[in-house]
């Protein structure tokens, strides 16, 4: 399969970690990523009042982001990445054990398959506008 | 259903834009947000050498994010947000029209469907720990 990302799309439910510490959550994205191998380029995030956090970790091989219902025990974790460099389950596994999830919800969805034509197509493109190199 | 979010996890091929183009990216996240009443948090985003393009946008409602392969007209594009004021299929098909998508895939995934039991643990819900109010 011609697929560009791979795509773990997480539900975990009947968490026990503190899921309205912005520290814990955040931290976890940043273990996650050294024991899966993603290179980590930027971080943002978002504390709700009363409950619930958000952390997004922009890494080299895409992204992986967070959002938590701490009321709920839940979190919505997204672990995209692409390349072959980075173990995704591995990142996945460690979240959930970061989460003390009990309930676990997960699809693994490839991301861009190409279709012969379309990957054909790469060696006729030339970008149409310069820009800045990577920063 | 007891859903907490909307997912729509799009794949977008065969794109007119210049996805190697930053400002073409962001400005098309941001202006999704407004066709689809999403309140934008923060902006964070790369540039690959020589092509590619990150740029995710944290909103009040959860996150957009892409991630761009230029060279094959493809963009993977995550549009997750929760709540009832923001209208997700429009910032989809915003997107969807800003980048000249000509193949699309697109699933919608509700995030965060609770059991009866999840539910009522919310009424008996206390942070753990104290913690800033939103910035």
């Amino acid at each position: 399969m011609n697929a560009l990302g791979r795509h773990l799309v997480a539900d975990f439910h009947g968490c026990t970690a503190d899921l309205n510490n912005p520290d814990v959550v955040l931290r976890a994205l940043e273990q996650a990523c050294e024991v899966a191998g993603a290179t980590i380029i930027s971080r943002t995030g978002f504390n709700f009042s009363p409950y619930g956090v958000t952390s997004v970790v922009v890494i080299a091989e895409s992204h992986l982001a967070v959002h938590t219902w701490p009321e709920y025990g839940y979190a919505a974790v997204d672990l995209f990445t692409c390349g072959t460099s980075v173990d995704t389950w591995r990142a996945f596994e460690f979240v959930k054990s970061a989460f003390g999830a009990t309930r676990v919800e997960v699809k693994e969805m490839p991301r861009g398959i190409l279709s012969q034509n379309e990957m054909a197509q790469a060696n006729a493109y030339s970008p149409i506008l310069s820009r800045p190199a990577a920063a």
